[in-house]
Order: structure tokens, then C-alpha cells, then sequence
């Protein structure tokens, strides 16, 4: 193999969005694939994992991650193969996670880079269930919700790789769990593939009685990661020493946070948080990695062997395709994780 | 002693207050002493304890503790001396800490009465920085706010009895400690007396500014136990991963916890603290007496005693000014912990 007869395709931020991404905000561009130098290895993207953190990404509001430059490889966790090695601790044909991006090729130096298993059954796990989404679920759930025998669980985005895995893992924990999702064919997915003891629409125009009705006791843990009307209907509902992880509100991600119109419910929410005395924790997954990944990757890859955390994957094909997969994950259109098949392997 | 030729006096609630509590929400009520009976005591109350959170009671809005019905007496901490006694575990003469609430004496069952040695220097002090409020302040800031060396902790209500205790506390872990007050006699007292680095007056026109000036670091801990305009300047000043243990919201009590003026706040706020990993936490005191309690008097106790922790009361005389000094309370109008002398010792 000569690198330089290889020609990258990647696709980078053509301009910022204003709300929702749209197809013109992203391009895609052909340049020959870099040799690499010394102690760099050249990675063949197998599969690149679509998820919405990126929106956030893509603007330029102040955040914990710096965003996307204009002209710039959109950003995101890949699994690829090793297929060009000047560095001593990797080997053609092996296989890694790292954060290539947007793109068919990189040089890489090791840095951020994961061995997996060549013999791995399903590669592509590695960006979800037993990856960021997996590890995102088991730590705000079980080191931030703490949840009980009996308590009542209540998880948005119920059908996504975090939320399926948030529901599944205060299952084992026996706890009741409800699930939130959008559209009829996502909830009875929730519930009879996931195991979830119910999962609401919240679509429904009676959608906030339903979660009443769907929780008589109220509500002890509720994982938040979509923001807007659902947390509205949420709020009252929580009990007393209720915890809510916020692991991010992708119902806002499209709209730069800005301040919505009135009343400012700001103040209450701080009484509830005093008078019913919620923990509200925020957390980034990243801060967590050096701690407790093990124990992670122990436990949830025991869960993943004997079926008790199930998981379900929408492929797409086609680095090509990967900006319309994008702008139907932000409405909610993918069905389990979303990956891009980038290459075979 | 003979109980039938006592009178009570006590003071009970006339109506419930619209806004600001006035005199005419308060009414002085005499009765006769109520004679012990088997396995009673008769408590003469010493000092009655006066707390911001007594506005809440009066209010019958939900909140974590049933509200002052109309026409019974107010509730408070008092220091009581046992007057007569038909229990086993009490004796005449003995001190205790105990709920009598606004009124002269009264008759108790034993149920929740502390007691406190007869040669106590201060038993005032069971009501202050060795009883509830420096509970939670010693509860809220290790606990939750998890000061470290050089970190800084912001602290309003600094000249009250939770604020000055937890300022204080902050210091003896190494944080820079600003403190927040009303005017600027408050303010001196806090840097002066009791050692904070610098206090701020929220009265200031440019509070804000002064804020930001003060805190070139950033803020790691607030110690959120006002609310309003003062958590408006503290939020844009928060670092990644600081915490804020709610334990009170004097700016609100007035007010009903109603929605204020618009824009909606809410979302930004949720969103700052997923993106700096906030952790928020409300906490009332009383749930930690049987886990904690112990190990607060041995350390407080110790702190007290070699005045690393110093302690400023603000005596009223006489049961018939409580009103009065409550409602001077809610608008700041003490130096020091508040407390009532009902009867000397």
C-alpha cells in the first residue's frame, strides 16, 4: 500500500448554523491522504459515530470544548484500522478508537488512540454501548442518580444509546423505570425490546398527564438529556432528595442557549431545589475516564455478554451520507446509536 | 411552685402575611401554664431562636414542613430551664435545647429536648453556631461545597449566623473567602471581626462589577442562602465544576416562590450546568441530625473554643419585641444571630 495513491474524502464545517443544521452548513472535500512521517501511523476509518454533542461543536458559543473552526474536519469518535505504522506500538491491520473525525483517512501520532481487539464481534459497540454513550449512562445514573430498589426512573431520549442504557441499568438495579421517547414506533420499542416498564410519547398533547398518571409516586431520578417541555413536566413531579444528572439538552443545542421568553422560572426551580432538596449535577463524560473507565468497561461488557443491557444500532452508509443522518439525529429520526459505516473492514 | 399561678404568654399567628410580614400578622395571647402531667415537664423558656426560615411556616404554601396554622403559636428553637418535672430523664433546674416556639413556657413530653450542661457559658449558643445555623453551615459548605486549599468561596448573608460560620470554616481549609452583605457597617464586621479576605455590599449600584473584581479566579463554591440579585451576579462567575449548596433563599420568602418577569432564565441555567458541571444541591439541616450531628459539636465545638470560629449575637429583651425583630430580620436589619432573651436564667 502507497499512501499516496489514496485520496481522502472528508467533510468540514462550510459555515455556522443558525438553529438547525442544514445540508449547506457542511462540505465535503477530496485531497490526497498524507504520508505518514515518523512515529505516526495512517488510520482507514472503519465506522464514525454520530452523536449530538457535535452541534454544539458547530457554534461558537463559549463551551467546554473549543468549537469546530470554518474549513475545519468536523469532529467525532471513530473506530479504524491501522493500514501504515512508523510507530512502534501499533501494527498494520490492528484495529483502534480514537477521534479521526469527519473523514476516510488521518495520520495519527498514538495520542487518544485505543487498541481493540481484532477478533472484536462488533467493533462498531465501541462508540456506544461499551463506549462515550455506555460510559455516559453508567456514570450519571449510578454515581450521580444513585438509584434505589423501587424508586421511579424516568429517562428521556429513551431509545438513544445513552437513554436505552440509563433505563436497562436501573432495571437491573430494580428500580421502575419510564421511558421518554419520540413517536409511537420508538416507545414500543423502548418497552418491549428495552424492558422498560412504560414509555411515553412526548409528542402527545396530553403528554405531561400521561407522565403523571405513568408515575404515582413521583419521580426520584430523572436523567437529563433533552431540555425543553419534557423537563417542564418533569419538574413537578419530583420527589423529595430527587436526583437529576444533566448529561446534556439536546432540545437546546439549536438555540445558542439564549434566553427564552417569560416568566423566569429561574427563582422557583432554585426553591424547589432548596424546599425539595434535589441534587442537580452536571457532567462530562471526558472528566471521568481516568477514574472509573475500568470499572466501566468491567461491568458493562459482563451486562452486554449475558444480555441484560441489550443494544441496537441505525447504520448508515456512506461517509457522503453522514451530514442527512446528522440533521435527522437532531429531530430525532435515527432508531438506536447512530453509526457511520465508513469503510468495510 | 405552683404552675396554676403562672400566665403564658405567647404569640401566635393573627393572619398570613401578604408579602413582608407586619405587625398585625402577629398577636400576644395570655393563658394560664398548663399543669405537667405524668411523664411531662414544665419548661420556663431562657431565649427563643429567630430564623428567616420562620416566614416559610407562616406561609401556606407546600414546602418541606407543614405551615403555622392560623391562631397557633409561632415555632422556634428555644433554650428552655425545666421548671417542674414528672419525667424520669428530667430534673428542675437542667437546661435544654428544644422547638417551644414564641411563648413563655411550656409543657413537653421529653420528645426531641436536648440537654445542655447547667454550667454552660453561652446556652444562647445551642441556638446559633453550635445548633442549627452552624450545623448548616458546616454541613452545606463540607459536605457539598467541598471547599479547597486556594479555591474561592463566595458566601452572602456573611453577617449572619450560616454565613459568618461558613466563611469562617472556608478560611480554615485555606480558600480565599468573599463575603456579601447588606451596607457598610456588615461589611467591616466581616472583614474585621470575622476575617474574611473581602465583603461586598449588594447594595452597591456596582455590585456586580465589585464582584467580578474580587473574584479574578472565579468562583468554585457559592453558598447560595439569599437568592435574588446577588445569584444573578454570582452565575457568570462560576468556574467549571462548582458547587452550590442551596440551603435557604432569603430573597424569595416574601414572595411565594411566584414566577417572575420574564425571559425564562431556566434553560441557561440548566445548560451552564451541564457545560461547567455544576453541582446544585438543596439541603435542609434537620435531615442529618443522626448521621452527622456528633461529628459537627466535636469539630465545631473545638472551634469555637480556640475562636478559629468567633460568634456575634444580637440580643432583643422581652417575648412582646419577637415581632418586631423578626420583621427587621427579613430585611436585614441585625448584627448577629438573632435571639430573644424571654427570661433571665
Amino acid at each position: 500500500m502507497s499512501a499516496e495513491t489514496l485520496i481522502n474524502n472528508r467533510i468540514v464545517l462550510a459555515s455556522r448554523p443558525e438553529g438547525a443544521p442544514v445540508a449547506a452548513n457542511f462540505r465535503l472535500e477530496n485531497e490526497p491522504v498524507a504520508e505518514p512521517g515518523p512515529g505516526q501511523v495512517l488510520l482507514r476509518t472503519l465506522w464514525l459515530s454520530l452523536d449530538p454533542y457535535m452541534r454544539g461543536r458547530m457554534s461558537d458559543t463559549p463551551s467546554y470544548a473549543p468549537p469546530v473552526k470554518i474549513g475545519e474536519t468536523l469532529v467525532g469518535g471513530t473506530i479504524s484500522q491501522v493500514v501504515a505504522s512508523n510507530h512502534d506500538g501499533f501494527a498494520s491491520g490492528e484495529l483502534v478508537l480514537g477521534f479521526s473525525g469527519w473523514q476516510k483517512y488521518a495520520v495519527s501520532d498514538g495520542t487518544g488512540l485505543t487498541k481493540l481487539p481484532t477478533d472484536m464481534l462488533h467493533p462498531s459497540w465501541a462508540l456506544g454501548v461499551l463506549g462515550m454513550p455506555g460510559f455516559t449512562a453508567w456514570h450519571g445514573l449510578l454515581k450521580i442518580g444513585e438509584p434505589k430498589a423501587g424508586e421511579t426512573v424516568v429517562v428521556a431520549a429513551a431509545s438513544g444509546p445513552v437513554g436505552a442504557t440509563v433505563g436497562q441499568i436501573a432495571k437491573i438495579r430494580g428500580a421502575r423505570v419510564i421511558g421518554i421517547a419520540g413517536g409511537e414506533k420508538k416507545c414500543r420499542h423502548v418497552i418491549d425490546e428495552l424492558g422498560f416498564d412504560a414509555c411515553l410519547d412526548h409528542r402527545s398533547a396530553d403528554f405531561a398527564a400521561q407522565l403523571q398518571s405513568a408515575c404515582p409516586n413521583g419521580i426520584d431520578v430523572y436523567f437529563e438529556n433533552v431540555g425543553g417541555t419534557v423537563f417542564d413536566a418533569v419538574l413537578p413531579l419530583l420527589n423529595d432528595h430527587a436526583r437529576i444528572p444533566v448529561c446534556g439538552i439536546i432540545a437546546h443545542y439549536n438555540d445558542d442557549y439564549a434566553l427564552q421568553p417569560g416568566p423566569d422560572r429561574l427563582p422557583y426551580f432554585v426553591s424547589l431545589i432548596l424546599r425539595k432538596r434535589f441534587r442537580v449535577q452536571g457532567f462530562i463524560i471526558s472528566d471521568h475516564y481516568a477514574e472509573e473507565h475500568a470499572d466501566f468497561v468491567r461491568e458493562m461488557g459482563e451486562w452486554v455478554r449475558t444480555r441484560q443491557v441489550k443494544y441496537f444500532e441505525d447504520i448508515v452508509d456512506g461517509l457522503e451520507n453522514a451530514p442527512d443522518a446528522f440533521i435527522g439525529l437532531l429531530k430525532g429520526s435515527n432508531n438506536g446509536k447512530l453509526v457511520v459505516r465508513v469503510a468495510n473492514h
